[in-house]
């Protein structure tokens, strides 16, 4: 037993032990106990106020007694850890993990069955898990349940979405804890994949406000082997309660000693740059396991996707949901099928015309002409094309423009076909140069029972990104679960989506006008996202005036989010021809970079306001994107981000006077001014819209 | 509609439709009827003696209406068939496929929805199944329950074994049908994975016998993306009811139309032997798909295996079921590991000196020591031996004496880890000159909450075999579900166990000596079965005095198992040093062939005693095996089968006079004649005996 120190400053009602850890810069308190039956508990207070107030630990087991009270310590150790490491892509060249850390031992008596609880206090947060060392009295076992509380200590405001079991695309929720009501909320919001909600649980992440300004994040890092975490909600007291996401026949995960579950987190600041700054969940995931990452580049690209979605092609040769077209062996083209090997020329052509790494395409592929919510298994092999698509041809036509081709898997959910074809499918794409996979999920998950967040589908996941590392190919993952940091350990898990993305604009109620000022304080805390940005097209009456739907922001917050969303892969995600309408704001998009040396979280406020700005990856380039919500916003900016002596010239790209996301929202301005790091810039920003600049050194 | 004729001979009741149909030689009489709710039914008759009297027909469906009533007939469809084919392996050089056939097109008035009957009257039985034809009302569709009944005319005397979702390892019950009771059954009988299981539901085939003297059988064929059917018994009125064996969630089958169900079948007739000598399973499964059938070869073969079974030798290099053996990464080894490289050359040794085609080695991968009963998923990689399992060297010297390896893979019941390593499996196997697996399923089925007997096993196992042939890899599965003809379609289905074979008499109650009279009217009509005969040494105190294990037969039965058992992979599976200790008994394993241009069944009575003469393929060589119940028996033979003219000489490996399964089975005696197709042999069978014979034509 080393530095035990014990402190029983924060409770009054009878503990059996008590022990005490600081952050690194002593603002962050962790208070750990053992209630007089033996709970293990926990409270978090910053400075002098409650964050979390005593909450407990511990996880049921199947068949046999919970790992929940009767417990006593057997030994405690402190470490302090401080670490400079470099991510192979991200917002930072550098990253420091620098945390104090406890463990403590517990052993339940009557059962002399050992729980190491593992603490790690970051100056922005605690994280904590759950070891199940080698015992004799426990090898294999089933979690039933965790139990672990986040007992909050008011009624805070809260960005939610519902506890869905299959799906994280929903928009945000903004309440107070107690007005917490999933059955409230419209369900016409276009998730065509549902899966079990109850009234008051939701998903992690959860941001949260308190009266006293205090900003609060509950998440998980690492996971790993076990289900996804949602809460459960008292929305009287304010307590929170994990929720493990269950298997077909209701159990949480199955585990054999030694065993450690993902890391439960929470973060808290009085000012909310800390929370998007933190490198907390990507510190929490263990360290690169790729040997060889050369092949590990970042990506910007375009695809015959978005044509799908605004109904201008079909991703089908054959007409959607109707097999019987297939049942006497011959498909009958619907006319617009847009994966031809003539549209993925044009495609290569603008990719390469305009510095574009890729091109995307979706609906190569037989199976599309019935493929959805039917529960199927054999939807798709993976390698066969429709007839119009010739992959020998592709292939050549993009490697003389030196055009990467991007792969698209789409499962329908039905995953076991997926891993028996997987080896298959991969083999396929490197035959073909194809370096890099969008995966697709949308479907009830096959085997029968399973949800997209559960233990066997979290495992599928992080299996297709380590079997596609074995063949040094990329992942771009799509309702899969949320991330949790896993691309520390494997990088070439470029991206995934696992929240709301812009095709909702297409042809739902979409994203309202805050949406993208929610995800860096939620989703994007796990891992990079293919939002799809940069439509210049807003409004879909554009394709077809009876249309109402539109994206919720101006063209100009288009440009800006290539910033604000931290993506190694970013998509430009509009139609070729209606980027050719927009050269000047195009510029933005083609200049920008996805991978960077530095970020500054200039300003950010959840649910209102976020301005970044990005230094690219070994260049004394900067970019800057600053968005708001539905509200039109002035802000001045100080640019002491820039190197000192050095001259810039900024590109401004920017919402025009008139501008509103509704109303008139492709009225930019583009200007240019000299500025150097004492540089004030102010910036208007409209109703919905965005600023995105650029600043390329002059000297 | 041709052909349409309408009998109304069988029922007196008021019904609304009714068609006959007869078999090809007038025998068999089925009656299809609707009765006035518009339910199909059907009737079947012997002569004049009712085999099946009224029985419904029809599917019930998930979340709609079933397809039980309701119907009336828009069209029947009547024809006869006869065609002759060629198995790739097989009884007979040449088998019939005669049948006459009426198809009935039902349309369900209310929900213009429409059912398919197809009915196949053999000589020997009747077939039917149920086909949903492509139509606008009904596309996908999940099969909550198939309510065929079977109702039988008497409380006949059945061979049945419970209902278990997962395994099919049970010793055979002979009771009048009131009398079945699993609850009543001693379950201490070493079957170490059980599913769930219920009082009066029992497993198909069952074989019966009526008190008239009729043999009755019901089973299924062409199981093909479908659950396996079990068989609910109405004790009290004798009728039976098909039950679907559920997946995790309780659904039976998701199917889309057009779908076929599995046939049913009802065979009858008053000889034994023509239960015996069908080959209407066969029949009803679709002809061969594999063109290149060269590769497809008849096997025997010996292999490390009945050591591990006796005790003297481990699967496992370093402990069973010690997982902490392996954390630190070092494996200590037991010292009694089998599949070492030495012992694996002492048995390809063995091989090529006694003219055996294959050596199987189980237990030469990682992964044995933590391998079973805990619901495990990554347990075997399927490529990686144990330190003392050389595989290069193991192909090296197998590929100079001539003999093929057979490879192992055990599952321990995870199949989401097996298909995803299959390709890989493969592909290991063919780099080392591996063409033939035996598969094991030994463990609780992995997606969690499927059985073994479900659908998506049912697919998985029809899965492998078709990957299989793409690798030109013969198949041999354990604890699968029982076949039901498939390896017509699929000829590298060389065998499956899928029964309780030998290797219970090494460490249970065993197989009581009326087992192997049973299989044949039971399990065996589905396919061949990897049965393990040929053990010398019966009795397990041979290896250890404290033991009162046995087998329950004498040696000269296990001998004439060879012939009564059919498979076309046969194991000799007793020791080299056993088999060396009895040079002039081995002769007869050497000598028999496994693979037929004929077969006579000779002598049949389930649970008494069978004896069948087979017809060496290619060859004028015949071989008889006749085998005993628990009774001794004397007969005689007329020898008719033989080739008239031709003299042979008749090499007897016969019961010694005072040779006993129990009190001395390994009295044996050989003796040779010369015969002809004119003579007689008087063969007497100890209790729980046997006699082998082999003709060597003389001229």
């Amino acid at each position: 037993m080393n530095k035990l120190i014990v402190f029983m400053i924060f409770s009054t009602s009878s503990i059996a032990f008590s022990q005490n850890l600081q952050s690194p810069d002593k603002q962050l308190k962790m208070n750990f106990i053992i209630s007089e039956n033996g709970t293990p508990q926990y409270e978090l207070l910053l400075g002098s106020e409650a964050v979390i107030k005593k909450s407990n630990l511990g996880l049921e087991l199947k068949n046999e007694q919970g790992l929940t009270s009767g417990f006593s310590v057997r030994n405690t150790t402190q470490t302090t850890f401080n670490e400079n490491w470099n991510p192979v892509l991200g917002e930072y060249k550098t990253i420091e993990n620098h945390y104090n850390g406890l463990m403590i031992e517990l052993i339940q008596n009557a059962t002399n069955r050992k729980v190491h609880m593992h603490f790690k206090l970051y100056n922005e947060g605690l994280a904590f898990r759950y070891e199940i060392p080698t015992q004799s009295n426990l090898n294999y076992f089933v979690v039933s349940d965790e139990v672990t509380q986040f007992n909050l200590v008011g009624n805070h405001n809260a960005f939610w979405i519902p506890g869905d079991y299959d799906s994280q695309e929903y928009a945000y929720n903004e309440t107070k804890l107690s007005d917490i009501d999933i059955l409230k909320l419209d369900m016409n919001n276009g998730i065509g994949m549902k899966g079990p909600m109850t009234k008051t649980r939701i998903q992690s992440p959860v941001m949260m406000k308190t009266n006293s300004g205090l900003y609060i994040n509950i998440f998980e890092a690492a996971v790993v082997n076990f289900p996804i975490m949602h809460l459960d909600v008292n929305t009287d007291t304010f307590a929170m309660q994990s929720h493990l996401v269950p298997n077909a026949i209701g159990d949480k995960a199955y585990l054999q000693a030694p065993a450690k579950t993902p890391w439960r987190t929470v973060m808290v600041s009085n000012d909310a740059r800390k929370i998007l700054s933190s490198q907390m969940i990507l510190n929490l995931n263990e360290p690169n396991v790729i040997e060889d990452t050369s092949w590990i580049k970042p990506m910007k690209y375009v695809g015959i996707w978005w044509e799908m979605h605004v109904g201008k092609a079909t991703w089908d040769y054959a007409g959607s949901q109707n097999a019987q077209n297939t049942t006497d062996g011959s498909l009958k083209p619907t006319g617009k099928h847009g994966a031809t090997t003539e549209n993925t020329k044009r495609y290569i052509d603008f990719a390469a015309k305009h510095g574009f790494d890729g091109v995307l395409v979706e609906g190569w592929n037989v199976g599309w002409e019935d493929w959805f919510g039917n529960w199927k298994e054999e939807v798709f092999d993976f390698v066969t094309p429709y007839p119009d698509f010739d992959v020998e041809e592709v292939k050549r036509y993009a490697q003389s423009k030196g055009v990467q081709m991007i792969m698209h898997h789409e499962t329908s959910g039905s995953v076991s076909n997926y891993e028996r074809r997987l080896d298959r499918a991969f083999d396929f794409m490197k035959k073909n140069a194809y370096n890099a996979v969008k995966t697709g999920y949308v479907g009830k998950i096959i085997p029968r029972g399973e949800w997209h967040d559960g233990q066997s589908m979290v495992n599928h996941f992080n299996y297709v990104v380590q079997r596609a590392a074995d063949y040094k190919i990329l992942v771009n993952s799509h309702e899969s679960s949320r991330p949790t940091g896993l691309h520390r350990t494997y990088p070439n898990y470029i991206a995934s989506e696992a929240a709301r993305g812009n095709e909702f604009n297409a042809w739902s109620n979409g994203n309202p006008p805050a949406h993208e000022t929610i995800l860096p304080f939620t989703r994007f805390l796990g891992g990079p996202m293919d939002y799809t940005p940069g439509i210049f097209e807003i409004k879909m009456s554009h394709y077809d005036p009876t249309k109402k739907e539109q994206v919720h922001t101006t063209l100009a917050k288009q440009l800006a989010l290539y910033v604000t969303i931290y993506s190694p892969l970013q998509m430009a995600a509009d139609l070729p021809e209606n980027y050719e309408k927009y050269p000047d704001a195009f510029q933005f998009i083609k200049d920008v970079e996805v991978d960077w040396d530095d970020t500054k979280i200039v300003e950010a406020e959840p649910g209102d306001y976020i301005t970044i700005a990005r230094k690219a990856k070994g260049k004394e380039t900067w970019f800057l994107g600053a968005i708001s919500d539905e509200n039109a916003r002035k802000t001045e900016i100080t640019l002491d981000f820039l190197s000192p002596g050095k001259k810039y010239k900024a590109t401004i790209y920017e919402d025009a006077k008139d501008a509103h996301w509704e109303k008139n929202p492709k009225a930019y301005a583009i200007r240019t001014v000299e500025v150097t790091s004492k540089s004030k810039l102010k910036l208007n920003l409209a109703a919905g819209g965005g600023a995105a600049i650029s600043f390329v050194p002059l000297n």
